[in-house]
């Protein structure tokens, strides 16, 4: 099959190397792609890794599966000018700054009547791009989630298809603000019992939005969901962790922002959420707490306090909604 | 509210510290007591945690509940001849062997007629002790599970009710299978992408078997499902994660376990549900793994090997069922 990967970051490099790896015919295209052809390796976002021989440059606009690895909010400027017809598969997580779009809604924007499908999970490209297992996602209409987990399926890598498009979006674009929570808990010292309390507690309120935005349930639940979920807060390194353990700190968020040269999306995408859960009239409790520390300037303690101090609950009273 | 609270291991050490600096008047029960009230410390189990005066040490028959801290193997034993009548919380995971009973089944056989709710979630003893925040769940039937959530829930606990005790039993006794998982991968190098995909599809296989045997499956995505399971994976010094780690070495089940003072429930808790499964007609191809490695001597990485080639699957496909 020949496949396009768009965006030559860590994933997108990742991603290129394990289709060429399942005999796929992989072009990658990004900003260094000289550079990258030159060294054989991306020694920027992913350095040590070899990539191999028949990994194609450049562009092919001829290509049977168009991977969009660009970051959510780069996704229209990028390939607004491109020769693409799709079908696509989107790797991004995130929303759109501004619109709140989805990914594969911009796609559906930008190319109208194309197909997209999203490709997502637990899987920092390092860990794949050295064959240690990792399970993936493949949501979109049938037959196009089949043939992406043919694609990507293989002896390390495992997919499992969906229909539920706007779940695997969601679910992989909100976690990020769980993350942030996580982060501002780890430099609180709250502990592991904390932490745990706060992934199961953080997924049921972003499935609560996710419902009332078309999500399946069942989704958030699974390996895009809360599998993605907890790598994200357990794996050192992850951008939305860090900005999180910093503000936890006492440190001002502007400073910490300032110092990064990537973008934590959690940052943003809290204040979309807490606007669509007013929206909606949804309970965000921990995305509320992560707003009010990150942009108001509330103590990370008094967050907390006020968390452990809500009215006595039933655990799964909106499970059925 | 006069408490007795029978077993003075760590946890039942650290749930009488809790209900005494409630207001309540909690008796604590057990073996080494009066070694405990001497020290009013629990130096075998609950080392450095000075318990405050109010907390009582003897027997309570009077009492209006009775907080079951024993493990689930001396349930029948220890219990059965003392005064007791309920109302009993048990705070036990796991299922008696032999019998595959759960522990508020057991103390149905022991006590007829009494009632019995449980209360489990992530909640390392030393973490409550130290007052980090913690959540639980407390289900049985109501106003049993209201009145329990009311006796525990305070400052640095936050307690939720369900009316789901098969579904928070099975949890908290079928999640050690998935640490001892867990530990194997740990020690094969897998990562944390792997560990993510192991919590999420064991859950997942968990809940499966969960839902067969009457549970709520709402329940193995809430916080005494997967978040416990979240926190025995990640914090060091579990016993399914350390019995897990040490066979993922290559070290034979028998010598791991001699070296042990106290019982990894996983080890048996695995055999049972695999039995079980296979009564319900269940796949559980993690639970299948864990049993051939620890129990037929199955080298973990073909193991794994066989888990990542399984057919290509659709995610969410058993879970209106």
């Amino acid at each position: 099959m020949r496949i396009w990967i768009v965006g030559a970051g860590s994933w997108g490099t990742a991603v290129a190397a394990l289709l060429a790896k399942h005999g796929h015919r992989a072009t990658l295209w990004g900003r260094d792609v000289e550079g990258i052809r030159a060294a054989r390796e991306n020694r920027k976002y992913l350095p040590g890794v070899r990539l191999p021989e028949s990994v194609g440059f450049g562009t092919d606009p001829e290509a049977a599966l168009t991977v969009v690895a660009v970051p959510t909010q780069h996704i229209r400027a990028t390939l607004a000018p491109l020769p693409l017809r799709g079908p696509f598969v989107s790797l991004a997580k995130g929303l759109e700054m501004g619109t709140r779009r989805r990914p594969t809604e911009i796609l559906a924007e930008l190319f109208p009547g194309s197909r997209a499908a999203v490709l997502s999970g637990p899987s920092h490209a390092e860990e794949v791009a050295r064959g240690l297992p990792a399970t993936l996602v493949a949501a979109g209409e049938e037959p196009l989630a089949r043939e992406v987990q043919a694609a990507f399926m293989g002896p390390t890598l495992r997919v499992y298809t969906s229909a539920d498009v706007v779940g695997v979006e969601l679910a992989g674009a909100l976690k990020n603000i769980i993350a942030i929570a996580a982060g501002i808990g780890d430099s609180l010292g709250l502990g592991d019992n904390a932490k745990a309390a706060l992934l199961s507690r953080g997924i049921v309120e972003i499935a609560r939005l996710g419902v009332a935005l078309g999500a399946q349930r069942p989704t958030f639940f699974g390996v895009s969901g809360i599998g993605d979920l907890i790598t994200t807060c357990y794996h050192a390194g992850g951008r939305n962790l860090h900005v999180g353990r910093e503000v936890g700190k006492g440190r001002p968020l502007r400073e910490v922002l300032e110092g990064m040269s990537m973008v934590a999306e959690g940052v943003w995408t809290s204040r979309a959420a807490l606007e669509l859960a007013r929206e909606k009239g949804i309970e965000m409790p921990i995305t509320e707490a992560v707003v009010k520390i990150l942009h108001e300037g509330k103590p990370p303690r008094d967050a907390v306090r006020e968390l452990m101090m809500r009215d006595p609950k039933a655990e799964a009273r909106d499970w059925g909604a």
